[in-house]
């Protein structure tokens, strides 16, 4: 057996999210369709994670397993490419070890989530518009308290079913480009919903209903209805997942 | 009376062009129809000049005239806001000179066409997907023939309807950005399809069609017949309207 990696980006608007869902298709299996039809075998993918309908990835990774190999990987992403949607794009397919895996082998992963100040005209589906100019400097304050290793219980809806909600945080932060503001956080995993509950709580400190100082109290509590309530999913992006480069048997990356 | 400037941008995907066409809505009547709503009276609006169905705008200005004004800038543009589409934003509303005009004071506009090298699953609308990598050094040398004042006949649709098509280029450039490439042209005015004419050519200079140094001979044929196709609509993107600050009233600009 061959194992592979996918490294992809999808725009999430059309789909239930990653996995799939009863309500609707997923990421998921509208990419293990694609490849059973390029195949003529069923190729079961795994993600590196969940994400939640009308969430991106900028860059994402899946896993698949192959008995006998029919084609080179750029055939084959060519073929994906060719075959899938205009809202999934494949960048590239990789050999990795037989024992490396989307979701256990990585070291981090990281989200940025998206705000633009003001209406705009391009950005409907993949950032929150935000019409009152928030603090950005109480955000920042706020953020500073994110990093390091907490349980996230008070950023984690009450529907996850995971055996902690302890999070190594290595960065967290707002950063300002003209118009478009970003929160960019690096994790080594994420618990369901920390990033869009981190975000609108931050976005309720930036419009003044709630200090910095709170952050930490959030946080201690362990408790999600003392955050505030989830960002909306379109400003969210999964922007990378960081894995040990040892994986890799294919020379890139 | 008093008239004003509207600063605009649009996605263009969802429109017949700025101008009211029989085919489909367009952004001009969108607009007219908000402005009619909010101010209750026809209030007719003047463009910087048109734009083709698909194609988009950063920046753009249009003008409309008042006798009575029965609220400040502020609010009238945060209405429209709200009551206009998501694809269409208004920047800001400014008074001008009672003699200023959207399209006959500009004294430059500045398209950019964006192009992005491989699959992209965020930008169907707005950019063209190229799926070989053109020969950029190629495209830049036969930039480089465009600036200056000549005949666009041969870059200018055989249905447009106009004294001259004499255009003083002052600025014609391709840049790279990782996978994007943008090429960026100023000019004090444009010929219909003129850009993406010009973009269609050096794609096909880009992909060893033909030189770069067909473009002299191309632009004195003064024969639409001799250039490349257009470009597809979505990558093309009204960028920038030029004009001389004296014709604004309002302390801005």
């Amino acid at each position: 057996m061959k194992r592979f990696f996918i490294e992809l980006s999808y725009k999430g608007t059309a789909y239930s999210g990653w996995q799939v869902q009863p309500n609707g298709p997923s990421v998921q299996q509208t990419l293990e369709e694609a490849l059973a039809l390029i195949l003529r075998r069923e190729v079961p993918v795994t993600g590196q994670g969940r994400t939640d309908a009308g969430v991106h990835a900028l860059k994402s990774f899946a896993h698949f397993e192959l008995e006998e190999v029919p084609m080179d990987n750029k055939t084959l992403t060519y073929k994906l490419n060719r075959l899938l949607p205009q809202d999934i794009a494949i960048h590239r397919i990789l050999e990795v070890q037989p024992d490396a895996h989307a979701r256990f082998s990585a070291e981090a992963r990281e989200y940025r989530y998206f705000i633009h100040l003001g209406k705009s005209a391009f950005l409907k589906d993949t950032a929150l518009q935000l019409y009152r100019i928030p603090d950005l400097e109480a955000m920042q304050k706020a953020a500073q308290y994110i990093p390091g290793e907490h349980d996230f219980s008070s950023f984690c809806s009450a529907r996850a079913e995971v055996a902690h909600k302890r999070c190594t945080v290595s960065q967290a932060e707002w950063r300002q480009d003209g118009r478009m503001l970003t929160f960019t956080i690096r994790a080594n995993r994420f618990v369901m919903n920390m990033v869009r509950s981190l975000t609108g709580t931050m976005l309720e400190i930036g419009a003044g209903k709630r200090r910095p100082e709170d952050m930490p109290l959030i946080l201690a509590a362990l408790d999600r209805t003392q955050a505030g309530e989830n960002a909306a999913p379109e400003g969210l992006h999964l922007s990378d997942v960081i894995y040990p480069s040892s994986i890799f048997i294919s020379p890139e990356k």
